[in-house]
C-alpha cells in the first residue's frame, strides 16, 4: 500500500476527432530569435503535434518557448535559442483542431475526490500542510532512487545553522540531485563554513562578529585567491555547509548571477541566459523540483519545469513541484503562471528543512 | 552546564542617589477610572517606589497602568479599575529624582557579549531561529516544572492535523499551564475534533466536506444544546484537540469574545475588560508566554506582561516572551509595544508548534 | 452615460419549479440561544422561504444567521439572540426543493462580458486597480446622496496628517454616513488633535515628543476627566480630526472594544456583542462600506453585511463592499469567507484615502 | 525659504588626528579581480585617504568595493574590475588611525531635532508618510533643473493604467533622467501600449483578452520583427507607456536581465555585471533615486548608490534615495543594507506614482 505514482493515461488518437484532424503547421523562423506569427507557445503540460500522421509528444517541454519540428521530434526552444529558418508550430488551438493537441489532464488530478479543490486553491499561511508534509515524505523516498530532485533556494536558507545541517543530511542521504541557486547563497553558505557568520553575524549565537561586514567579501576574495571553490575548501579545511555537501557528493550546482552581487564567486555564470540553458540542462531530468525562500528562482525553474517527464522507457510521469516561501504573494505567483501542478506551502524555509530532515529520519 | 535563570541584580539603595530621593508623591484619584494629572505610568521592567523610607517593587505590574498604594504595598491598576481616591504615584521620571526608579537592566541583558544586539534587533524571515529554538526547549523544560507557562494562540493554530496533535502532546507531557484564546480557536478546535474539518474542510486531506460551511456553526449550537463544552465532549465521545486536552487535564483556559465571532461558545466572555481581567489573572504567574499566529492576542497579552515575576520566596526572575508569527509586522509590533524582552520567531505556527514537539522528544 | 446601480432581477416565482415547491419547514428553538437540529444558515445573498405560499424575502441579512420566521415575515437573527420557541427555518438546499431559495446572480455579475473575472479574482499588490477606483468615486457620489456610506477603519489610519484632513474632508463633503472602529483609532486620532502625536511621535514631522508615551494615557484620562469626548473637545478647543469631524457633523461612529484597549474611552463598548449589534444597527440602512486597515473589523463587517439592501419602496439594489488593507492575506480573507461581492483594494490606507479625496475633487 | 539642500561640512583635516595619522596604506591587486589580504571596503559614506599628504576624497563611490589609487584619484572599484597590479587601500578602520577616514556625518543627519529618529527608523505600514511626501516634492522640484534622478521599478509597474499615465507625465515634466528595470518591465509596458493588456488582461478594465496569455510573447516577438524598439514604435503607431516616452524625451533606460525572461527584448543586457555597470553608469551622476516595486533592483541600485555626491564645481551634496514597497521586508532591506540614507515608504506604487503626480500638479 506504499507511494505509488499516478499513472498517465496518453490521448487515445484512434478517436475520430484525432483521425481527422488536420496536420500541424509548420513554418520557418523569419530571422534568428524570431519566431513567424501565429507561433504557437508551449504551456506546462504535455502537447502533441499531428505530423507526418503521427501525433508527436513534445519530449522536453517549457512553459512560453515555440515547438520546433527536426529530425523527426519535437524540440522546445526558447525564442532566444531559435535559428532562422527551423521550422516552428503554427497555431493557437489546443484540442487537435489545428494538429495541435494540449494534454491538460493526463494524470486525472480532477478526478480523486476533492483533488482538485486541493491542488487549485491558493495556499495561506492558514492552509493545514500536514498532508503535503506526509506527500512528499513519499515523493522523496520514492525519487531518490528512481527519479531526480532537483532543489532551488534563496540566500537566506544558509543563514541558519539548523537549515544548513538539515540540507547537509539530506544531501549525504542522497535526497539531494542537482541544487540551483545564485551568488549570494553561495557565498553566505561559504562565509558561514569558514568564518561561522553570515552577513557578519554568527550564524548560531547571532553575535556580530567585529568588522564582520567584511566577512562576505573576504570570504569571496579567498575562494578567487585559491583558484576556485573546491582548492578554498581544500586549503581551508572547510567541512561543513551546502556548497561542501555537493562538492564532497558531486552533485551539481548551477549559480546564476544577479545585478545584486558581490563578487561574483568564480563558477558563477554572470550571463543569465547560460544561467538559464544551465539550469533547464539539469531540470530536464527533474521529477521532482523543490524551490525555497527565493521568488526570483522560483518564478524562473517553474517557468522551465513543465508537469511531466518522459522517462527513458517512453513512460510518462508527474513532475512534482514545491514552493516554500514565507510569503503568500510568492507561493501563489507559481499559479498565477500556470503551474498548476504546483504546491505551494507558506512558512519559513529554515523550519520547512528542519521538519523535512526530522520526517526522513535523517 | 545546565540551563539556570540569569540572576536578578537588584539596585542598591544604600547608594547616595537613592537615599537623599525624596518620597514618591501619591495623589488621590479624582474619580472612579481616572487617573490625578501627571500620573505615573508603569512600564515592563520592575519599578521601585519610595514611600514610608522603603523602596517597594511593584510586584505585578502591567505596561501603561498606574500604580496604586495601597496596604504598604504598590498595586497596578489598569485606569478603568481606579475607584476615586485611590492613592496614585504622580511623577514622570524614572531614576529616582521623583522616588521612582524603573530598573531596566536588572537581568543584565545588556552585558552579556552580543546579547544586546540579538535581543533587539527586529526580526525577519531571514533571521536565523536555531538557537532560539535550543534556548526554547531549555526554557520550557525549565518551566515545566519550576515556572508557569502559558500559549496565546489564534484561530488558524487549529486548522492543521499535525500542529493539533502536537500541541495536545504538549498539553500532554505538562508544558501547559494555561491557554488564552478566543472564540474561534476553540470553536475550530471543537469542529476538528467533532467533524474532522475546519471551516468545512478536512483538516488532513484538506476536501471540502459536503455543506462543510455548516460545520462550524452545528459545532457551536451542538456545544449550547448539551449545556456546555465539558458535555458537549462527554455526549459526543471528542477524544483529541486542544480544548479536549485542556479539559481533560484541567489546563485553565480563556476565551475572549471578539466583534467576529459566531456564536459564542458558552465560556467565552463577551465583555472584553473582563476577558482582560480573566486573561491578566492567568498572565500573574507566568513565567513564560507564548503567542502563535495572533496579532491581536500578542498585543493584549504583550501589554500585560511584565518582564519580571517575584516568586512566592521573593526572588525577582525573567519572564521569557515569545512572538511566533508568519508576519514581520506582527513579530515586530511587541518591540514597538516597548517589550523589549520579546523573542520574535518568524514563522508558520504549525511547523513552529511541530519542531518544539519534536525538539522536546514528544 | 452617468452611473447606473445594477438593476436586480428577481427571481420569477410564476415557474414550475418556484409552485411546485413545497414549503419551508420551520422548527422551535429548542432553548435560547440554540437553534433546532438542520437549522438554515444564510448567506450573503437575498435568500426566499416560501411560507404560507408566499415566497418571502429576508430583508435584512446576515451571513451565518438563522432565518426567523415572525409576524408575516422573515427576521434573520445571530444564535445569541434567538429566543426559546421563535419558529426557526429548517434545511440545507437552496434551489427550491425544501422552500428555500438563495438568489446567487440577482445583479447578473456573471453576466457582462469579462465582470466575473474580474470580481471574483483575488487580488495582490499588482492587481491594476484603476478601474476600481473609478468605479468607487461614480459609487461614492451616487451614495452621497442616494445611500448610505459606512466606513471602518483601524487604529493606524489615524497616525498620518494627510489622511486624517483626506479624510475629515470626506466627512465635511458628505461623503461619511457612519463610522465603525475601536478604541485605538478613537484614542490615536483625539491624541493627534489634542497633542499633534500618535504613539508619542508627531503625526506631521514623526519627531519624537519627550515622554511622548504618556500622550494616548493622558488623552484618554483627560476625555474621562472632563465627562466625555464632546466635553473634551469643547474644552480642549480640539478643531481637527476623525473624531471631532464626526461629532461636528452629527455622524454617528460606534467604537468597539478589544482585548489590547488601554482605557477605554467612555463611549467604547466593552460587550463584543452589544457591539455587534450596534455595528449591525449602522450597517442595516448602508449601500456602500468601506473597511481600511483592519482585518478585524473588516471580517466582522464583512459577515454582517449582505449583498444587497432592500430600499424602502421595496426595490432591492447591491451593496458595495470595498476591502483596503497593505496584506494580500487580510484582503482576500473576505472572499474566503464568502463576501463574494467584495472589492480588494491592496494598498497602503493612507494613500487609499488621500488618492480617493483627490479623485472626488476635495 | 524654499527647499534647500543640507550643507556638506567636510572635515577639517588641520586638526591634530589627521595631521598626525599615517599614510593609507597601498598593495598591489595579486591577481585580476582578486584584492591584497586586508583590503580596505567601501561605504556609502564620504571617505577620505591620506596618500601623498593630501587626504582625497574618493569621488564616485560604491559600497562594498575597493579604493583603488591611480593617476592621483582615488577610483572605487568592483572586484570583478579589478586588474593585477593595481593598488588596493589596505585598513579596516575608519577614524585616520590607518590613513583613512569615513565621514559619517557630514551632513549632520543626527544634529538637526529629531532627524536622526525619523532617519534611521524602520518603516511599517502604520509609519505617517505625509511629510515624505511634501519633501519629495521638493527634492523633484529641485532635482528636476538642479539635479538628475533616477527611477528604478518593478515589472508589475506597467500594470495599471492610471501609474502608467502618470509616470508618462512624470516623464514629459521632466522630473525623470534615466529609468533602470528589467526585461518584464519593458515587455509589459509595450504589451500595455500595443494591444491594451498586461499578462494578457486588459489593464483598465481587467478583462482577460482571448488567448491573452500570448500578448507578451507576440509583443517581444514583434519588436524583434521590426528590429528594434523604437522600429516598433514607429510601425505599430505605439502612442503611450513609460518606453515610449522614454524613446520619446531620449531618457536613457537600461534593462537587465534575469533569469525569469522570456525573450528577451532586444537592447536588454544578457550579463547581468555588464548590466551593472551600465547602471552604475548612470546612477554615477543621480542626486535622487527612487526604487518603487523591486526588491532585487532596488538592492542592486543601493549597494552601487553613495550617500553623497560631488558636483562638477567641486561641492558635494546629498543623495536622496526612496525606496517604495508594499512590504515591508523589501524596504528594510536597504538599512540592513546599509543604506541608512534610504527613505522607505509602504505602499503600492501605483497610488505612490498617482500620488506624486498629483502632488505636483501634473
Amino acid at each position: 500500500m506504499g507511494f505509488e505514482l499516478r499513472p498517465y493515461i496518453a490521448p487515445d488518437f484512434s478517436g475520430e476527432r484525432f483521425v481527422n484532424a488536420p496536420e500541424a503547421a509548420l513554418q520557418p523562423a523569419p530571422a534568428d530569435q524570431v519566431a513567424p506569427v501565429g507561433f504557437h507557445a508551449m504551456s506546462i503540460f504535455p502537447e502533441y503535434f499531428k505530423i507526418g500522421g503521427q501525433w508527436l509528444l513534445a519530449e522536453e517541454s517549457r512553459m512560453d518557448c515555440v515547438a520546433v519540428y527536426e529530425g523527426g521530434r519535437i524540440a522546445v526552444k526558447e525564442f532566444r535559442r531559435l535559428k532562422k529558418g527551423e521550422m516552428v508550430v503554427v497555431g493557437r488551438t489546443e484540442t487537435g483542431e489545428e494538429g495541435i493537441y494540449v494534454h491538460g489532464n493526463g494524470f486525472r488530478e480532477g478526478r480523486a475526490e476533492g483533488e482538485l479543490f486541493a491542488f487549485r486553491q491558493s495556499r495561506s499561511r492558514e492552509t493545514a500542510f500536514s498532508r503535503d508534509y506526509d506527500e512528499l515524505y513519499e515523493v522523496l523516498r520514492h525519487d531518490r532512487d528512481r527519479g531526480k530532485i532537483v532543489w532551488v533556494m534563496g540566500p537566506a536558507f544558509a543563514f541558519d545553522y539548523d537549515a544548513r545541517n538539515a540540507f547537509s543530511r539530506m544531501i549525504e542521504a542522497g535526497y539531494v540531485h542537482a541544487v540551483l541557486a545564485g551568488n549570494a547563497l553561495a557565498t553566505h553558505d561559504l562565509e558561514a563554513a569558514y568564518l561561522k557568520t553570515a552577513l557578519g553575524q554568527n550564524i548560531y549565537t547571532q553575535r556580530p562578529h567585529p568588522n564582520g561586514h567584511y566577512n562576505h567579501l573576504d570570504t569571496i576574495n579567498q575562494v578567487k585567491l585559491k583558484g576556485g571553490i573546491s582548492q578554498f575548501i581544500e586549503a581551508e579545511g572547510i567541512d561543513n555547509g551546502i556548497i561542501y555537501s555537493c562538492e564532497k557528493y558531486r552533485i551539481p550546482y548551477v549559480l546564476a548571477g544577479s545585478i545584486r552581487d558581490d563578487g561574483p564567486l568564480p563558477p558563477v555564470i554572470g550571463d543569465v541566459y547560460e544561467a538559464q540553458d544551465r539550469m533547464r540542462d539539469q531540470v530536464r531530468g527533474a521529477t521532482t523540483v523543490l524551490c525555497m525562500a527565493t521568488m526570483l528562482h522560483s518564478i524562473a525553474v517553474g517557468n522551465m519545469t513543465p508537469s511531466y517527464r518522459v522517462l527513458p522507457d517512453g513512460t510518462v510521469r508527474q513532475v512534482y513541484f514545491y514552493c516554500v516561501d514565507i510569503s503568500e504573494f510568492a507561493v501563489n505567483k507559481l499559479s498565477d503562471r500556470g503551474s498548476l501542478s504546483a504546491r505551494g506551502i507558506v512558512t519559513n524555509a529554515q523550519d520547512f528543512i528542519v521538519t523535512l530532515s526530522k520526517g526522513l529520519g535523517l
